[in-house]
Parts: structure tokens; C-alpha cells; sequence
């Protein structure tokens, strides 16, 4: 079995512009809100908003924390103005210091989930304020590997991007009005300098998105993975970060009392009333 | 169709300290970690787990904004005290009032919402601290009514409450180790002076709870509630509360691409892998 990781960038784009259009106005809503990093995902997120729903009703959002890269900041400003969409920007340092400062020995990891889990917070509080839906950021290698905080960037209302892999996702931002800085600079969380995810991981989006396919998409076992040629620790690690992370995929369990529970047999709106 | 939403508080306490026990030690935990509040749904929470796991194994956080009732302060180290669990205070004032002084318009629903997500951070953060699971405290009136916040106190890793209205939480309360005063006083989110459940949401958990009873756990259409005796605004206010609130119980929706989608047909662990 070889991976074939290759989109049609054209219907893609049509598919995930009628969603966010359809998503959003079958609940009421005419606008969206989005955070915008400077990175390609949130940028892709944008692009496909501001023609969904027409530019003038996607609200970017840059929220940098007093360590983030200022070359994130300026590539998040022409992004915004290139699709011709609102930029605000709120600086997260005032909300993360405070905890930061309770204790000098946190760790890298902590840092970035409050960091994340903060964004979450002004994003929502925004969407109050512009009457819009969070449109989500996370990709699909992303969200498989658990490499996101959970009720941080993993939170929104729709997720357009969260069915394409990295690679997939820049076939797709390749057609796209986003600036060439954005589609060449290395992925990264921008938590500290010189952070880059592949850097964090230990390995790159190419091969891993290539055996993720393998694995989820295509069904193959492990034995099926290693025929194809990936090395064994390789199958084993992402094998395992996916078992790890489920957690971050699902809401909350909820002990089971009665004949109807939340989160097991009340599931669907559609199951439910007239 | 008459409600009755009596229960079994001894065989309840069984089953929730033994889901509490099998879904933290299964992931590999020992401990917990749960905002106490200083009313009854995190004292349960909290009693439940310290039977479950030991005393010594939970983390109460106490997590006041600086208008906080010091009533509430006090119950809550009553109850953890009563308990024998461990306890910590934080403070969110200094997280939640920078982004209030951005904006003096903001409403209380606003504010409400910074602070139930503010304090889903200082939980997050201190579970990895502690090394415990997050354990929640939303109860299936308030989960059903939407009367939470999606990312705030909706967030945990497991909740053994949510499947107990507030009238069935009462009962299994009267028999756990919890504090008369925690017991007795009217429920309130304690987000400003005054502030009680009944009085915002506009009827009683008594009531509420009877109708909820009957249009989910009974599956009763809305003519079965009127026939039982409910008015016609009060049917239809709680019936339209549970319909819009649907995506607080949602993971957000990912549009679909490939043949293997989160969310959609990559659900469940025991479906795929080994």
C-alpha cells in the first residue's frame, strides 16, 4: 500500500467553504471569529472563512504573549489584510503572567497549555462580543497526534481544517490568497525562540502524515506499516501518541445512573424531541 | 406519567466511587484534582473521590474572584477539612481583570464565563501538578439546561455527578460526609452578591427537574408533559433551552473529506488499532 496523500485543492475548497457557510447559518449566525497565529493553518481557517462568509464578517484575532516572534505578528497583519478581514489584537501576557509568576519552576509544557487555554478564553469572549462562531485551526496530523491543548486550540464550534493532514493542508494554502512568508516559514507553536514543531516531535509532517494515512485512513496494522518501509520505533511512537492522546478527542465521561445520559445515549439533537 | 426521581443513595455512592476508581486508575492515575466551590455538586465530587481514592490522593482548589462570598470560602474548607483532602487556594482575579478593564461595558454573562474558563486552567494546570485527573461537577440538570460554561466548568477529564439531577445529587449529599451548611444554603454560581440558580434561570430544580425527567429519561413528547400537568411556557422554555444548548455537549464539529474523520467515523480506541 503506498500513501497517496494528494488533494484536489479546488473541491476541497469548495467543500469546506459550503460547510463553514452551512454550519454557521443553520445555527443563526452570520459571522466568525478566528484565532490568527501568523502560521498557515489559522490562516488557511481564515482564507476559507472570509469566502464563505464574506471577509467583513471574519474576525481575526492575534493574541501574542510578550515572548511570541514579532515576524508572527506582522505575517498575521498581512494575512488579515491580503483577505481584506478585521484584525484585533489582545496581548494573552497580562492573563498567563500571573500563574507564571506563582511558580518560577513551571514547565515548558505548562507554559504553553495556559498560553493555548488563554487564546481559548479571549476567542470566546470575542465571539460574545462580534456575534460570530470560533472557527477551529486544528489540523488533522495534529489532532491525531494529541500535539494540541485540549480546551485550548482544540476548542471551537467548527472545525473546517481538522480533516486534512499538514501536507494536505499546504496543497490547499498553495491556491489561496495567503502570503509566500506564511506557505515557507517552518511549522511552529511560537511558544519559544527557535521552537519549531518537527524540531518538538522528531519528525517531520512528510513522513508522519504518510503512515498516519496508512494507519487511520487506509485501516493497515502495524505489520502492514512496516512492509511499507516505516521503521519500527517510528510505527510504535505514533501508534502510541494516537492511543495516548484519545482523550483529547472525546467530551468528558460521565458515570452511567439512568436510562438516559448525557455523552452515551443522548447524543443527537436528531434522536431527540420533534 | 408521574416523575419520581428518588434514588438509591448507597447503591449511587457504590457505582460512582467505583467509576471514579476504574476510569483514573485504567489511564494510570492514582489522583484527583476538583474545584471546590463551597456548594454541594463539588462537595460530592470531592466526597465521592476521597472514598474512591483515598484523602490523601484529592486536590480541592478553592478558586475566588475578589467578590466572592467569604461564606463560600469558609464552606468549602469546612468540606475539606471534614474530608480529610488536601486543599489549595488560587486566586483568579488577577487572570480574569485584566480583560475586564479592557471593557467596562462587559455584561455578567461575559464575566461569568471568564471566570468558570478561568478556573478550567488553574485546574488543568494544577493536575499536572498534582498528577491527578480532573474531576467534575456539573450535574445533568445543569448540563442539560446548558446552564454551564462550554470549556469552563464543563471541562474534566471524568464526572461522576453528571448523570444526577440536582434533586437526585441532593439526596446521595444527605448521606456522604458534607458539611450542614453546604447542604442547606440555595445554589448559586456566586458570580455577584445575591446571585442564586433559581432566581436566574426563572423556576426551581424541583420543578425543572420532574419535567427533565420526563421529556429525556421517559422520552415523554411535549403534549405527555402538558397531560401531566406542566404550563405550556414553562414546557416549552426548557424544551428550547435543551435544543440550544446541544453544542456544549459537543466536541467541535470537523468537516468531513477523507474516509476516516474524528469526530465522525474515528471515535472509539476499541474500534481501531490492536
Amino acid at each position: 500500500m503506498k500513501p497517496d496523500l494528494t488533494i484536489n485543492p479546488a473541491l476541497t475548497r469548495k467543500i469546506l467553504t459550503g460547510f463553514i457557510k452551512s454550519e454557521i447559518t443553520r445555527v443563526g449566525f452570520t459571522r466568525a471569529v478566528i484565532g490568527l497565529s501568523g502560521g498557515i493553518d489559522s490562516a488557511v481557517s481564515c482564507a476559507l472563512a472570509a469566502e464563505a462568509l464574506g471577509p467583513q464578517n471574519v474576525l481575526a484575532v492575534r493574541m501574542p504573549y510578550k515572548s511570541s516572534s514579532p515576524d508572527s505578528l506582522e505575517d498575521a497583519e498581512k494575512t488579515a489584510q491580503g483577505l481584506g478581514i478585521c484584525l484585533d489584537t489582545i496581548e494573552i501576557t497580562p492573563m498567563v503572567d500571573p500563574l507564571i509568576e506563582r511558580d518560577r519552576e513551571m514547565s515548558k509544557l505548562r507554559k504553553g497549555n495556559l498560553m493555548a487555554r488563554s487564546r481559548m478564553i479571549i476567542l470566546y469572549d470575542q465571539s460574545e462580543v462580534f456575534k460570530g462562531l470560533v472557527v477551529g485551526t486544528s489540523n488533522k496530523t495534529e489532532i491525531l497526534l494529541g500535539y494540541t491543548t485540549l480546551w485550548g486550540d482544540m476548542a471551537s464550534a467548527v472545525n473546517p481544517i481538522g480533516d486534512l493532514y499538514k501536507t494536505q493542508l499546504r496543497q490547499l494554502a498553495a491556491t489561496l490568497n495567503i502570503p509566500g512568508s506564511v506557505l515557507e516559514k517552518p511549522p511552529s507553536a511560537d511558544l519559544w525562540l527557535g521552537q519549531t514543531d518537527e524540531g518538538e516531535l522528531g519528525f517531520t509532517y512528510e513522513e508522519v502524515d504518510k503512515l498516519l494515512y496508512l494507519l487511520v485512513d487506509q485501516r493497515c496494522s502495524m505489520e502492514d506499516c512496516l512492509d511499507a518501509g516505516f521503521e519500527k520505533d517510528f510505527v510504535e511512537k505514533v501508534y502510541n501518541r494516537i492511543r495516548r492522546s484519545q482523550y483529547k478527542r472525546m467530551q468528558p465521561i460521565i458515570a452511567k445512573l439512568s436510562t438516559r445520559t448525557v455523552g452515551n445515549d443522548f447524543l443527537y439533537l436528531r434522536d431527540w424531541g420533534t
